[in-house]
């Protein structure tokens, strides 16, 4: 049966975003860290965390980086008054008015849909210091209405920009600094429409502005799941999952984002570049959707996508287990990924990680745990050493049956490597906590603490070296540039037959200028991503290249690369339309061509 | 642990082929069906049929076609004497004598390099009409070479045409009608080096040219296996598999030809495409593995591929189900899809192929349980009417508890669906027989009939709708040209989560000129191509676009895909060097650019 829809959905991003969502950092605008009467608590009840006072969490933070909480928290500033005057081009507005196009001239529409998620545009947010933000917020209403816009926009010399939930964290939708060409940002996010949902093949069809949690939502109510879900599902969108090629924690039952799309629309300069069926697969040359995927805007205009779904899980079952160091848990990942014995979701947290479990506690994730194991277990009957443990969190998904065989096979494997079961509510607990880290680096930013994360693939041979590397790198360029107080940790995310996902997390604290500290933050990432090439991993498993790793791009794709994607861009945008700049950010790619 | 090796492989195929394979049509030279003292068998000892008298196939083909094999059977032709002079680039013979590159202009060389499996060349090859074959034939040792051939080939404006075991049925390696430039085809299959093993990512990196079987003896050895095994597997090559996208029997454990293949170097006349890591996943923009896969030879020369590899399973169970009817077994085909329950291989066969199982009895597929059936159990106890019945094969490979865990929930849902079982025997020579069919088409030409297999790719709720109505239409298609003795049948060969892989089998007796027989079929194909396109089904799942179905190529990739895949051409290949016609075998992609 074929279930059509066609209503807009009430989506998680309205219009006015900046009455729901943060202008200047991450996610919900009622929820955030605080500190008050002494102790840190997290705001809003959206989260379970909501409530708790998080005391092992101050007293972590005031030891590791030297911090008194009641004195060093900086105030936020406030939302910005002033904004640069648009460069209109009159033309371009007259056609949208007349083809009956929603946009916006405001100051703040226009300053929450000009950046990403990176330290670089926090500060430039936090600080009032916009290069350049775009002249206009455009919010299409259908596929068709972007094919007018695309079209007016062509004719008129305009830049255009699509935006999703400006989650991106790669300098992908920040504003190129062009001066001479009205830039306007095409907000998809109205564009959310369920249009059909098939139930014989297991596919629906969705407009791609709509974001994750909307998705899910929508879905759910005929009895179905996507389950893509990156850590920024709550505000990150289909269409922005395309555009950087996307992978969700629970790849291994879901697929990333190429295995869930089975067909795309992307709106050109030049016409729609679709295929003209839906179908598991073909043989029929060169598969142009792979050049949608990861396009970053450069291309066109995405406008809908048929993916595949699932129906909801009969079970979900949490898990956490603890092996004795790195090394063992790699082994165990790769041993359960060889046999193809992937719960939906496996993260491996290294000793930092595991570490900072107390921080959060209560509900701690592995806080309890650790004590326990603290207080007896571990040191007095196990050989584990408590600075060398890691841990494990498995989500297995599905019908009962095969959740139980699966796991009853994980756990003999587990065994082998001498695993310690963390039972399921921490295994749980690090799920939840997935949405609610994402806040810290807000309130860090607060405390003078810097930090971001930073993602690689790479083979099963090479992951242990990398890892031990790449933090070794960190610290030495740490202590290069005298920074005392900091934390470097990481966590293998995905599991794949020959290799991994390694997330790699980074803070520090600088008392100088928050621009100082930014421009030492991204040094010391170059360094490190320096190190992850040398290590064999690769530029990015799932945030794309976008402006950030754009530099490193032709070493990684060969000159040849480059020239066939600047041949396809020539051809899809030849008077550079979509002049975002990512991938390859030079003056060609930025000027009309 | 990371195994070295770089010995050529004394492959499958040698320089000197046509001694070992048949120059005119499928397979072994030492193998064939034949009739003799009223006997048909199958001669030669490589196949576990070899030597059984197969007397209901012989009487099977005289009622269905009104044959007497004593006084119908044709003579073959004899190899050819002689051949067309080559067109001779001296500059680019020379440059390749200096480079020590090995070639020939051996016309038996030329000949058996310069067509595919369809009946056109089948035709083309048994009346000795070459309208074009290739004017001589190039072996690359190794990527290096195959570099410097390009190189010479551009400067001496020759077209180049790569090639491996000639297993292709779209005409996509057939020599293409170019007059005024030397043909050379370049012979991949002396590059079939292993060149790594590793261990602990389970890859490897093969030289392209290395065929199916070789690539599996060569694992073997080390106790991996590759597990790509389409129908052509004996022949077909790793590099052939890439450039059409290949498809193969165990793709439900093993994956298609993109889901195996890591990384991939394409020689092209502006230097070599190719990512610069080996990474099981990555978000690097466009995804240029996409465009190589696919490309049909008219982008350049794939030269050296590195794959995913997994150990020999630790069993490997067949089993086979009979269903009373075409739409059941396509119900639980679905099921078992829906679940990811796959076994490596399940196939569904309609009743007119479960029928024809009794032709190749013994070792009958399905011969005896059909037999049975028919005189006892179907007709007496169950309610399935034998000409109705399906039946489905089914491969269950890995280790132990994880196939018996398997197969237990498969039967399960076989059980709803009333399936009764036909045994392991019965599957087991379902797949054995895989091999042996592809002789039958050269048997039955010397019958005067004639027949092809072709493929598609549907949804699910298209499936049943798109079998029955294609050989409907085939069924139309013979009644209006006065067609009497044919046989037209379906399998359903692939199962993914939102539809399948089918596959048309037609044959028919035709009486006169072999050159009509071939015309009369390509209509029909025709036809029934564009009621597959009706029906909601794909160009194709596997075979590839080629020369046969490029007029339909536009309408399936839209107007903008075809301008993108110029531009891709165009800059990969200025001089069009590789002119070989595919996809778009318009002006501009024959001539020079």
């Amino acid at each position: 049966m074929k279930i059509v829809r066609s209503q807009q959905v009430s989506g998680t991003l309205p219009k006015r975003r900046h009455e729901v969502i943060r202008w200047d950092g991450w996610g919900y605008k009622d929820c955030k860290f605080e500190f008050r009467d002494g102790v840190i608590s997290f705001r809003g009840d959206r989260y379970p965390i909501a409530g708790k006072r998080l005391n092992n969490f101050r007293h972590w933070i005031e030891e590791l980086f030297d911090l008194n909480l009641e004195k060093d928290i900086r105030p936020r500033v406030a939302e910005p008054s002033t904004f640069p005057e648009p460069i209109r081009n009159h033309l371009f507005l007259e056609d949208l008015r007349k083809a009956g196009v929603n946009f916006s001239e405001d100051g703040m529409d226009r300053v929450i849909r000009g950046h990403c998620q990176t330290l670089v545009d926090l500060q430039v947010l936090r600080e009032h210091r916009y290069e350049r933000i775009p002249d206009v917020v455009v919010w299409p209403s259908c596929h068709q209405q972007v094919v007018e816009i695309v079209d007016v926009a062509v004719k008129s010399g305009v830049v255009l920009i699509p935006v999703g939930g400006n989650t991106s964290v790669s300098l992908a939708v920040s504003t190129p600094a062009i001066y001479d060409r009205t830039i306007a940002v095409i907000d998809m996010t109205q564009m959310n429409r369920m249009l059909w949902v098939s139930e014989e093949n297991l596919t629906a069809c969705f407009e791609v502005g709509i974001v994750g949690q909307d998705i899910e939502r929508e879905l759910h109510k005929h009895g179905y799941v996507l389950g893509h879900e990156p850590d920024s599902h709550e505000f990150s969108t289909l269409g922005g999952w395309i555009a950087t090629r996307a992978s969700g924690m629970k790849k291994n039952r879901y697929g990333n984002i190429e295995d869930i799309v089975e067909r795309v629309k992307l709106v050109t300069s030049k016409g729609v570049l679709e295929k003209k069926f839906t179908a598991p697969r073909v043989s029929i040359g060169p598969d142009f959707d792979h050049v949608i995927l990861g396009s970053e805007g450069t291309l066109g205009i995405i406008t809908e996508a048929v993916v595949k779904i699932r129906r909801i899980p009969e079970v979900r079952h949490y898990e956490s287990l603890v092996f004795a160091d790195l090394e063992t848990g790699i082994r165990f990942l790769r041993e359960v990924a060889e046999r193809r014995l992937q719960p939906a979701s496996i993260r491996l947290l290294d000793n930092e990680q595991f570490k900072c479990g107390i921080l959060l506690d209560p509900p701690a994730m592995f806080g309890n745990l650790y004590e326990v194991f603290k207080r007896f277990y571990l040191s007095k009957i196990c050989r584990f050493h408590l600075d060398k443990i890691v841990a494990v969190t498995l989500l297995f998904e599905g019908v009962k049956s095969e959740v139980v065989h699966h796991e009853k096979q994980v756990y003999t494997i587990a065994k082998k490597y001498g695993a310690v079961k963390g039972g399921e509510k921490n295994g749980r607990k690090g799920y939840m906590l997935t949405f609610v880290v994402a806040y810290i680096r807000d309130f860090a930013w607060d405390l003078s603490i810097y930090g971001e994360s930073f993602e690689t693939s790479v083979s099963w041979d090479k992951c242990l070296a990398l890892c031990t590397n790449v933090k070794a790198c960190i610290v030495r360029s740490c202590q290069a540039r005298g920074i005392k107080h900091f934390v470097v940790s990481c966590r293998v995310t995905q599991s794949y037959d020959s290799g991994a996902c390694v997330y790699v997390y980074f803070l520090f604290k600088h008392l100088g200028a928050p621009e100082q500290a930014v421009q030492l933050y991204e040094e010391i990432e170059d360094e490190a991503r320096d190190e992850v090439l040398a290590c064999g991993g690769t530029l990015s498993h799932h945030h794309g290249i976008g402006k950030t790793r754009s530099k490193w791009y032709p070493a990684s794709v060969s000159q040849v690369g480059v020239q066939l994607f600047r041949a396809i861009k020539k051809e899809l945008d030849p008077g550079n339309t979509f002049a975002v700049g990512n991938l390859i950010p030079d003056e060609m790619m930025k000027a009309k061509l």
